[in-house]
């Protein structure tokens, strides 16, 4: 099972490491416990709607921006599982007739 | 503050009811209590990812779908605010010479 939890921290994650910052810079900026932030950025914890608002206030990045690359992340996740449930379709590499048909 | 769980639960409601569905059925469905699925469309509980991971399969919509809808309306939401938020320009419609120059 996807879970938004994981790919949301390591989202929150690649983004405050791009600006070079620490988890306890981020902590104080956010006003959210330096623990509870690394949980979130682990998958291990979900993030309140009011945290997530705070950290990305911290980080100075808009909300929707963090969920668009969730989405786009998922995304890319569901079109794997899904291609990778399909059957296996049937060789056709030895038939070259229905190229040129 | 703009709180991704209210947004959530509307997009989660507005394609439950666009499917006619009621909560009844999405809860026996995805097996998550009524109640908090309620709680979830009405944004007064934040929705687990598995929990959430199990509405969207009941709904049988994508999560990434899902989360490109709420992305959305963050944005059009934050765009709202920083256009409110902007300083009122001061009138010129009474000198229009920097329009020729």
């Amino acid at each position: 099972m996807i879970l938004v939890r994981r790919l949301l921290g390591e989202v929150l994650r690649a983004e405050r490491l791009r600006q070079g910052r620490t988890l306890r810079d981020v902590s104080a900026s956010a006003r959210v416990s330096r623990g509870y932030i690394s949980e979130i950025e682990r998958g291990q914890k979900e993030a309140s709607s009011e945290c997530l608002a705070a950290i990305c206030s911290a980080l100075a990045v808009p909300l929707s921006s963090v969920m668009r690359e969730v989405s786009g992340q998922l995304e890319r996740v569901e079109h794997t599982s899904s291609v990778a449930s399909l059957p296996t379709p049937a060789r056709v590499d030895a038939d070259v007739t229905n190229v040129a048909a």
